[in-house]
């Protein structure tokens, strides 16, 4: 890690030590939150009625307005747990790098297995399995992005089979706005939406339940500072704006989106609901899975130059594992465990998270803290690889047998998506996300 | 009126006659806010640090909360007062019509020539040019339609000649989500976005300030209490959750929208500053200019089912003038006033603001108190009445002469637009909306 772009990747420290044990029952091993991962959210204790910000420590959740209270923490790092004690983390995410790293390190003390403040943090942890989980922030804007090269090239295929990758997509890390109200977190069942459908065939549309309801696997990105209406943030910056990662499942239906889709884009066909999981897992914790952006292929058109910072090429791509499963009702009713339908990576995508920061706000548009960035779906290269329905079942021309003897072209009541993600490197602890997770309610 | 569908078209009452007269000087026989008007926003008057909701009356405003303190209104009225008293009206729009019109009622009889209350209230009473005007709600989504058919039609024209419309144009009100974040109120200048500029012939895009800047005259819609999420608004009852309207200035950058909307459609060509009147005109001031829809061309497609509702049909279009105006620096200098670009109207909407609403639901999406809608751009089936300047000047070959001696093909730097709109009908007291205006700052 080059001390010359601490904002790109946060160099290693103590908090990311391999040997670092924590007293927290079951957090040593723990398979998405050990002590190198210390993710924040907000969370609502067992009899309690206000929702407070937390840490996830293994099975547990350190409540921080009450450890604040307790007076664990002082200086930067209480100004951090103190704008992140209230029910959404907004003022948190505005603080920027500094003071988020300050707690950081902090809980990685207070936590650590030799901790002198054991038994006062103990006093301020739940088990996770009895709290409520809810959206981070208030979600100012959400925007989705299309940065999945092997996505947009499969999806391309089905739409505009003769031009699958439009001539702009390796100038412009594109995007649309999508629908903020609508985001849920990891639980929420999602109701199938009804929409305009018509055949290809058909004369006109008819308003019925979606026929072709799909996943789509992504990353999602949570806004830090942001930037004032008017003042683009250069790429070399652009990482300062970043305050963590996690999932993001963008519920899609295909068939109102093929309807709907020209000439304004995906309205109601992704809007009737989107799912992440409750953590936000910060640029410290993920610092030792960057990796170089993978290089462009032969003959691919260089970033313009406001797009193309070194530092960011150099270690602003992220390599962690991403997972979809499925748990149908028929499997839940034989005792299945979810299966998996995609194995992937977040180094499929064609543009860096900077990149995608930089570009958003290279005509003036405003970010601000809290707000949410989708990646778009991140398929790798091969169909075992594919984040979405529409991708691996051909279109839905071939159904994908499942273990309980069924098959799906595209989702059906009941069925569950889990999406997971596994950040793991030789040399380092692995970290995971927390699921986002969420069932289907058939059509109201 | 028909009393069979008071949720589409309150009925008139004592506050639209047109023999009210007000005791607040300038109040008689004003352009936009007469005492048939009364629409709400929110404001900071001299001298204080708190913005605060209030209503337009002549050149003043009435503040709500100072009126609310001192002892004004009572019941329903206190309520919506009350709710309206914040730095933001979303709790006010999310009480819906009933504790509206009570507030609506109350303030007529408090303003009105006779009242007993005017001692008490003129205390309550800052001129307007004095004060501070503010965006009305936080805007959680907004999402723009585009139900302008001329405009469709037109634009359709410039970028897809072959195909202007759509084939799903006559059947979805179609919309996408806009940047919420970037909305500001009238009289916030805006500043030219640079972006991805691709010439026809160039072999690559260059990142350059937008040379192609247009406004577009639209429709703003405010929404009311909403629905939750999963549970579509039938469109029978979707004005119950039209809180109001405003005038909306859509900026455009046209060469960056050209190179950016496919496949996706617009999204930094849109996000660098959107332009709103700051008051919410209630669907009750408007209450005398309802009018039926107009009828569909022969041939046209009748709306599905869940779109059509007779009353709806019958008075749920508007009659409001729209108005589109410049003023240029050279004119500025040379003491001319501003001139009108072109002449239009809300009756120019191919869908009604309730089948807009229907279909932004229909899919389970939610809407809620505060979020903004826009019309897309209204034009006038005439070339004096388009909408934008991609339009008027035939995607800029023509260019429009000015009375300065300039011309305009897109719009520089230093050009302010001022957008209009006047509800004028035999037996009714004319109203207006009060400006959106913005002028153009030179890129950064």
């Amino acid at each position: 890690m080059s001390e010359a772009t601490p904002h790109t990747s946060p160099a290693l420290d103590h908090t990311h030590d391999p040997a670092l044990r924590s007293w927290v029952p079951g957090a040593d091993g723990h398979a998405e939150f050990p002590i190198q991962n210390l993710p924040f959210g907000v969370f609502t204790p067992p009899g309690e009625a206000v929702p407070r910000g937390g840490v996830a420590i293994g099975d547990s959740i350190l409540d921080l307005a009450a450890a604040s209270l307790a007076g664990l923490f002082t200086g930067e790092a209480e100004q951090a747990a103190s704008a992140a004690s209230g029910t959404a983390l907004n003022a948190f995410l505005a603080l920027g790098a500094p003071p988020r790293r300050a707690l950081r390190a902090r809980l990685s003390a207070i936590l650590a297995a030799d901790s002198p403040d054991r038994e006062q943090a103990a006093h301020c942890l739940h088990k996770a399995v009895d709290c409520a989980l809810h959206l981070p922030t208030r979600i100012g804007d959400y925007t989705d992005f299309y940065v999945g090269i092997h996505h947009a090239t499969n999806v391309g295929k089905v739409f505009r089979p003769e031009n699958p990758l439009l001539p702009n997509y390796k100038y412009v890390p594109n995007g649309y706005h999508g629908r903020a109200s609508s985001v849920r977190t990891s639980g929420t069942d999602v109701r199938r939406p009804r929409g305009q459908l018509k055949a290809p065939d058909a004369e006109a549309p008819r308003y019925a339940p979606c026929e072709r309801l799909d996943y789509e696997l992504e990353l999602g990105i949570w806004i830090g500072p942001g930037n004032a209406l008017g003042e683009p943030v250069p790429v070399a910056g652009a990482a300062d704006h970043v305050a963590g990662f996690c999932l993001l499942n963008d519920w899609s239906a295909r068939d109102i989106q093929a309807w709907e889709y020209q000439p304004l884009g995906p309205f109601l066909a992704k809007s009737f609901g989107s799912t992440i999981s409750a953590w936000i897992v910060t640029p410290e914790a993920l610092a030792p899975f960057r990796i170089p952006q993978p290089a462009r292929p032969q003959g691919d058109p260089a970033p313009l130059p406001h797009l193309l910072d070194q530092a960011d090429q150099g270690q602003g791509a992220l390599d962690l594992e991403l997972q979809v499963l499925i748990s149908t009702s028929a499997m839940r009713e034989q005792g299945l465990p979810p299966h998996r339908l995609a194995l992937s990576n977040t180094r499929h995508m064609y543009w860096t998270v900077a990149q995608m920061v930089a570009h958003h706000t290279s005509g003036g548009c405003d970010l601000n803290p809290g707000d949410l960035l989708g990646s778009g779906t991140l398929s790798a290269p091969d169909p075992g690889g594919f984040g979405s329905l529409l991708e691996s079942t051909g279109g839905g021309g071939q159904a994908i047998p499942l273990p309980s003897g069924e098959t799906r072209r595209f989702l059906e009541d009941g069925d569950e998506i889990i999406l997971r993600a596994r950040a793991a490197r030789d040399g380092a602890v692995s970290i995971g996300f927390g699921e986002c997770r969420a069932r289907i309610l058939p059509a109201a």
